[in-house]
């Protein structure tokens, strides 16, 4: 029913392409990851806490998460392998790769980023080691996207050399942190810093919050923040501070120091720019965030690609057996363009983690622009790969009929698990939001703030003209692109260089038309700042979603280029042109609407897409094979027994049991 | 910051419009459900299931679901009150939802349509008082979708009178069978008859399947579907028979009847046409489905509107206090929209209960063609509003932040319940087939068949010339489309005439299209008959969309039109304008691709969308009022707590504590 590939692919080599420069990381994984790490279907909430911590010591750990901190604490400075272990993890159990990431990634990231040689020395070896687990506690009840809003409040005595740590009210109490609510001895408190009667914004301290034997310290007031729609096996949990004492030496003083008498003092004048400058030392938070969503969608994506070739509902004329679901249409409208999805999203995501362990893995000063427009892309794809999960997983699971519905099947431990993703580390809308700032500003000035509102008229007169900053193979993608005539109607829709063009050029437009009317606000609308922006935030929106793509596009193309094996190259680029042309044919309106397409032509992707469709169909198989994911770690009951139930159907009907036989 | 409204609306008049002809049924359930039926947050599955089980015999019968059952087996004949019924047990718990939908609609009902007198007599009494749990088993392992295609056989011995029912191979199962893994006692099954060595079809036995002690019947093997998605409290279960006796009199023989000697016959001669007429007797089942969805949305609305109308995050600079999140544009995008579509398909649900209430509800003879639109609406009407609630309750949840995640704020719950709907009572994706194949044959033939392949050349055949039936309102729908002048371009994009024709124009293109492509392929694909609707069912599907667009923005306007006070109709009409402006935008590409909107049109109904928002950002609570549903049936902290946070955070702020004010 479909066309055959013209070349065959070896999935080995599709693997290596994708498994891409930390291939020994995710081989580590692969080897050493048997099935007593996988989840367990149906277990309490204590039971996933008690099996996910017991788990934890027995991860990887040179070529694992703690791999980013340096070798004298037990890693070695590959701030990559952190990141890809990450997303190995997450196709594991993502209960187990959430608690990893709270202690490796957010609490021991905390105090190698914030902290300084003596905080290092006194804490990190155990940290890596599992021996002291912790929080990271920023989140308030009350201000969870606008965190330089913090209640908290750390006030500096010099007659006693301390701070007093104090949640004021019930909005200032610590929510939603991990590790908190069972395990947690220490946590890193964010909070606003406060000596010889004056602020400087938020700052944070390492405190002890449970004695040895795992009672709260005194002042400190934990609490469960209960059951959650996913990752049991988590133990969020609230904390409160009533007036408790911490030692000077434990304020976290890379960024700030407090001396003796209380004077303070910081390498940043800014509170604001102190801040977000702070924050951006996290930036692979959300790197593995992003990652961690899309390994999950691999494993959805892979479950219900393999039983929709193994699956069969209604017959057909011309076949003896029933129709396997992936032979339908209307399935392969589902799964196809999300695969290629997936596709282009991996190569924005390798792209990104290589920049970050460049930005940021060297000895040196980090270049501030480059840093911030990491942040941005951080930013950008951690919205797009989490929502791209979302999507996926549920597409997945309704794929899957109503096997896909029940726990044995994995997919709604999938779902649900990565469920908080679109809202944690950072709101996906508000990270949008810091986007297209970034665009708008060219990276300029508190950039990392997330507050778009407060300055709004100060942004509107900064707009910049619009350049576009390539990310990736910056001169083949501008080849690409300048080699389309000016009359693109005469190219063809899988021309890489037009689709490139299309991409740019609603980015552009839309960034220009953001300007402008940003300019207009701030002119006519002097005495309504909020609304300045506000009148526009759904097309600042749209900015920062069509820079997303523009960005993933190309580090799909820089990918393909970089690839040798022809058959692989051939296979990925056809992948591309369903990932290009399914985002052109989605935002179809958009390019009508604005003169890039004409009607003929928007039929035209419309059956480019469907044959597209045609040809990939027989390769679905393949391309989750890419992904490499071992088949212990699916777990999943369809996939072991499906094949025989359709066998022994078929066997039975063929034996014409005059019992199932039409007479 | 927003315009106020022009006439104040009463709520309980706004309340008395949706709740509609049994108004009384919602309010027994308001009044009658109190705080012990409401979902306790965090149970395993074995104490989910014990109390939804011990609350089902302290349901409303009369004004419950048991109501669609004669009075002489303690109903009264009251099928809208049925499946009004479902509708609110489904805003309290959806796990006792389904749990009371299997015992009454699925079981009970179909003991009511597909027995004789003997069964109601001997059995109906008890279901309805819940004495006997049973389940209705259909669905198969290997057979979810093509129910035709059932394995599982029950073959008649004349010698001892009685049935030999038997699952053949493990594909055969039942599975997913609710009320079966550990509370059933009989059960509906269906399977393949065959008597005097001849097939008939799918027909349905009553078979004991547990006895009196609750141990398995000789040769029944009943296991457990295991842990789920949701519906935690629903023991969904996997049955298998191996050769069990079943005596003569417990085939459900009202549509095909076994004499003593094996003699088979039906008033219904064909094997199909009669299997679907006994399916068509179960259209409430999906209408109660599509209901449920419907209502938990509105729990979910009702609950991220509320948390949006108190929480705040972020500055601005012309207030006092942060911003409350209902007050962004980018927030009330996501939030209007959908609850716009909520009204708009509350109204299409309204008007599909009271025809299925008329078409089933009388005593003679039901009209053919009607109960095939019927099944169609329901079908298309079932795929529409469970996937709206998938997105909508997904979408609510993500604008609670991590809040929305947390179980204690009901929203995991919603989402976790709800997923299946979009699968079980017919996969949402075939069953708008079904709505395709119903429009493309103008209902003839084997229309409730859900195989759009089997003989795809035959319906290409029969394909029909467009003819638009209206379903609601007609006359009034056809002047307001009559009054749109020839050039649309001079009438506001809010002319309600100009709104219908814009949602017919698209059905009858679509449909126009596929008939066209429908005929091409029957002439040049005969030798690939699978191929001549497979390589149009994207386009099969994108006619049913439309359909059910069209359907319920009919509805939406005759409630408005039936509507009396002005101020709810005043408001209705806003909302009415931004669902259909919402559905246009969404679907502007297809317009403008073909010719229905010009560039600078569609850009208006993106402004005029703009200023609906902000028009009906003021009644956004009063628009979740209207639902009605009691305050504690929210069951969610956020909202008995946020305000008080955010009260006692301004309160503090106010107070000018040093430690908390700026310097």
């Amino acid at each position: 029913m479909s066309s055959q590939p013209s070349v065959p692919v070896d999935v080995a080599r599709l693997r290596e392409v994708l498994d891409g420069r930390w291939a020994e990381v995710r081989e580590a994984h692969r080897t050493e990851l048997d099935d007593s790490f996988l989840p367990v279907y149906g277990e309490t909430g204590d039971q996933a806490r008690e099996r996910i911590t017991g788990l934890l010591p027995r991860l990887p750990v040179t070529m694992g998460m703690p791999a980013a901190f340096p070798a004298e604490y037990g890693g070695r400075s590959d701030i990559g392998a952190s990141i890809v272990a990450t997303e190995m993890l997450a196709q594991v159990d993502l209960s187990l790769m959430v608690k990893a990431g709270v202690q490796w990634g957010l609490f021991g990231g905390a105090v190698l980023s914030l902290g300084t040689r003596r905080h290092h020395d006194a804490y990190l070896r155990d940290i890596v080691a599992g021996d002291i687990l912790g929080c990271f506690a920023m989140t308030e009840t009350g201000h969870g996207s606008d965190v330089q809003q913090l209640r908290t409040t750390c006030t500096y005595d010099p007659a006693t050399q301390t701070f007093d740590l104090h949640t004021p009210h019930q909005a200032a109490r610590k929510d939603y942190i991990g590790n908190a609510a069972r395990d947690g001895r220490m946590a890193v408190v964010f909070a606003q810093l406060i000596t010889n009667g004056q602020r400087h914004g938020v700052h944070a301290w390492l405190v002890p919050i449970r004695d040895a034997a795992g009672n709260p310290m005194p002042g400190v007031t934990i609490g469960d923040a209960g059951p959650k729609a996913g990752l049991l096996g988590v133990d969020n949990g609230r904390l409160s501070f009533d007036h408790v004492t911490v030692p000077r030496d434990m304020l976290l003083d890379r960024y700030g120091q407090v001396a003796a008498d209380g004077t303070y003092s910081s390498p940043i004048e800014n509170d604001s720019r102190r801040f977000f400058t702070m924050l951006g030392t996290l930036v692979r938070g959300r790197a593995s965030v992003g990652g961690a969503a899309a390994a999950a969608t691999k494993v959805a994506l892979t479950v219900a690609v393999r039983y929709g070739d193994i699956r069969r509902q209604f017959s057909s004329p011309d076949a003896e057996r029933e129709v396997l679901l992936n032979d339908y249409l209307a399935h392969q409208r589902k799964l196809l363009p999300a695969l290629a999805t997936t596709y282009a999203l991996h190569f924005a995501q390798a792209e990104l983690v290589a920049a970050i362990d460049e930005v940021q893995g060297g000895d040196g000063p980090v270049d501030e622009h480059r840093q911030r427009e990491l942040e941005s892309r951080a930013a950008g794809l951690k919205a797009a790969q989490t929502w791209h999960a979302t999507r996926t997983i549920q597409m997945c699971r309704e794929a899957c009929g109503g096997a896909g519905y029940l726990a044995e099947n994995r997919l709604p431990g999938l779902k649900a698990d990565t469920d908080v993703f679109t809202t944690f580390e950072g709101d996906n809308t508000v990270l949008l939001q810091l986007v297209a700032k970034g665009l708008l500003t060219g990276y300029r000035d508190e950039f990392g703030s997330l507050d778009g509102w407060g300055r709004a008229s100060f942004v509107a007169e900064q707009v910049r003209e619009m350049v576009l900053e390539r990310t990736a193979a910056r001169s083949l993608i501008e080849r690409l692109v300048s080699a389309v005539p000016g009359r693109d109607e005469e190219v063809a829709v899988t021309d890489r260089g037009w689709q490139l063009k299309a991409f740019e050029d609603r980015e552009r437009h839309l960034l220009d038309g953001a300007v402008r009317r940003l300019r207009n606000g701030a002119s006519t609308k002097k005495d309504r700042p909020f609304d300045i922006f506000n009148d526009v935030q759904d097309h600042v929106l749209a900015v920062a979603a069509a820079h997303v793509d523009r960005v993933t596009l190309e580090a799909f193309v820089a990918g393909i280029e970089a690839t040798s094996d022809p058959a692989v190259k051939a296979l990925l680029s056809r992948v591309c042109d369903l990932y290009a042309l399914s985002v052109i044919e989605a935002h179809k309106g958009w390019f009508l609407e604005h003169g890039r397409l004409t009607p003929a032509r928007a039929k035209v992707i419309t059956a480019v897409v469907n044959n597209l469709l045609k040809e990939l169909r027989p390769q679905m198989g393949t391309l989750v094979d890419g992904f490499g994911i071992p088949p212990t770690w699916l777990h999943c009951a369809i996939l072991r027994e499906e094949a025989d139930r359709q066998e022994a159907m078929a066997a039975h009907d063929a034996a014409g049991d005059p019992q199932t036989v039409a007479a």
